[in-house]
């Protein structure tokens, strides 16, 4: 399986598709990468056609880590093998206006709001949706980048200079509840493997903590998995698709569609029998999908910025599952993550508190997802 | 971590050791190695003392996959790196006479045997054993190579030519009920993980399925667990080491000690939320050890021989989990595994007969372990 990025999410691809024969390649411009290690890595940028041709040549059928591949690298890997999930999945969702349009068709809530094409269209938009709102670079953005939260009239002027530089759109401030996310993981015959609703923890603009299955009560997480698979099969989608949602007094509004494996499916690694990245790999090959409801409910902690080494984390608790990317520190780098897999919800939350401290870990998203593991 | 040998076993070493932030190196003569595609591979005899040096560069801590490792090789690397399982447990492990001395040491019975320096002593130690007896090679001998079965004396004629050529020990048939393994794995500290009592299926000499945990009724799984526990603590190992038993109608005979991961312990990656392979990592590099309890009742089918291909197996079972080890078809060899996991005993047992008609899976092993996969 060829491999577009080659970051840790293609490193877990290698290490979940080792096991069943599967080989990746990959094709990434950084020259030291934290998939390298269990892959072929082609380091070259993703324009250059000899790279292309190196990276296909050999592979049976490729995929994506990283949605922001030019969608032109997409469509020539695209003509030479066959390319899962399809350019189709990848231009939907790369540009968060024709995103917004496309979830509405498919039938689900997206949040207020309107295209700023440059500087001068801001403050039209900014009369259509009101104060407070946040402007979104229409490409590009990911963990919190390309955003600005714009509170009140003087912080209009960082608006405008995000949006005098690229395409933005306005988008009204969603007042939610909590943030959850769905996976989704549809085969080529349509069949989908999909995961329970996850509630997911950001400070900062990043995602910090998962709780899964998030607590339901009130059929929530019917809904999210109608939403998920709805898209998915909107898109001919084939292998993994996220999709982030605010839960909000009036019901599920889609934030975001990440046509790949993800950051609240870190959890599936060890907390279902068969992960996001087998059964991304699985529907990639074209093989049934696995099982993916969840052993027992598990809380994952993101590493980020700095990672404890491996014998404090096993110090603080035996049992928690460990995932270092090898990647080197860097402030608000992604550098591992931490899941505990408890049956019972009250160790479970003794055990995350546990964790808390840890360098890495964000300790009130933490302590809060500790809070929230209790809730069934 | 360095590891001597690069066949499955130093594979799944590999694969256990990524998330941890572990990364392997392998020593190894062969040239191409199914453990080559997860860690550096350092191809070259155990003899060459400038490979050696390579080897235990950079390098923290070694360890073996293959027991059959020269003792030379092993000390040369002790007197470099940490050495761990220690030389000890190698050199009392890889001659059975010795091994089976120590065993009675230890406290545990081995079958009646005796010493068969050459061609001549066979038939004073057949008089003192009798028929029909095994002629085993001292040392080398796995999966039923270097053994003859002396049934009657027409047989004998073979029996002198193994001993012509190595010493060998002559040992009484053991009438068993049933083959079970212990695998204990031992931390710097004393502190030990132990898995649960696994039940072993061979034919044709090589394991072809196991039942996790065994049946026991009466308090067999806490005396082989004594017995482990005993042996690993008598050689002051470090790490992995399983014990090979028989239960018959007077209580457990130890039949072979392996000072490293084993086969009977490859349903550990799917049926304990710490495997063999993290433990024995965890155990080498003196960190905290994971839990060894078993998640749920489970079986595992050796694919020897031949492979199905992934997409096959996943048809007959999607949730069946697969490991394939790269390796090319030879007749006998071990190719890969399958594990089912499964809470209801009955499903369990269903599922692995659905698995029984795969190629490379040993029919009537696979049935008989789904039958006994019944049994708690």
């Amino acid at each position: 399986v060829g491999v577009l990025g080659a970051g840790q999410l293609g490193r877990m691809l290698a290490l979940a598709g080792a096991p069943l024969g599967i080989t990746c390649r990959f094709l990434d411009p950084s020259e030291s990468t934290c998939a390298a290690a269990f892959g072929e890595h082609v380091s070259s940028e993703y324009d250059d056609s000899g790279a292309i041709e190196r990276f296909c040549g050999e592979v049976d059928v490729a995929t994506f880590e990283f949605e922001n591949v030019p969608a032109e690298t997409a469509r020539a890997v695209g003509e030479r093998i066959p390319m899962r999930p399809g350019a189709e999945s990848l231009e939907r969702t790369q540009d968060r206006l024709s995103e917004r349009a496309f979830v509405r068709d498919a039938g689900a809530r997206v949040a207020a709001h309107a295209r700023v094409d440059d500087a001068d269209s801001l403050d039209a938009a900014i009369s259509e949706i009101g104060l407070p709102a946040l402007l979104k670079t229409r490409r590009f953005g990911y963990d919190g980048k390309g955003q600005v939260l714009l509170h009140e009239p003087s912080d209009v002027d960082a608006g405008r200079q995000l949006a005098g530089r690229q395409p933005c759109i306005l988008e009204a401030f969603v007042e939610f509840e909590r943030e959850v996310s769905i996976i989704v993981v549809r085969a080529e015959d349509g069949a989908c493997a999909t995961f329970p609703m996850t509630e997911n923890l950001h400070a900062g603009g990043i995602l910090r903590a998962s709780i899964a299955p998030a607590a339901d009560s009130g059929g929530t997480g019917d809904e999210a998995r109608r939403i998920g698979e709805t898209i998915a099969e909107r898109l001919g989608h084939i292998g993994a698709l996220c999709v982030e949602l605010f839960e909000t007094a009036r019901g599920l509004l889609v934030n975001e569609i990440a046509p790949r494996v993800h950051n609240s499916g870190h959890w599936t690694i060890d907390g279902a029998r068969a992960s996001q990245f087998e059964n991304h790999l699985r529907a990639v090959c074209g093989w049934p999908l696995g099982p993916s409801e969840a052993i027992a409910p598990s809380v994952m902690l993101n590493l980020i910025g700095e990672a404890p080494a491996a014998s404090d984390i096993l110090s603080a608790d035996p049992a928690a599952r460990v995932h270092l990317y090898g990647k080197s520190a860097r402030p608000g780098r992604k550098l591992g993550h931490l899941t505990v897999v408890d049956e019972d919800r009250e160790a479970l939350a003794r055990r995350v508190r546990a964790l808390a401290g840890l360098p890495g870990v964000h300790r009130e998203s933490a302590l809060a997802a500790a809070e929230r593991a209790t809730v069934s």
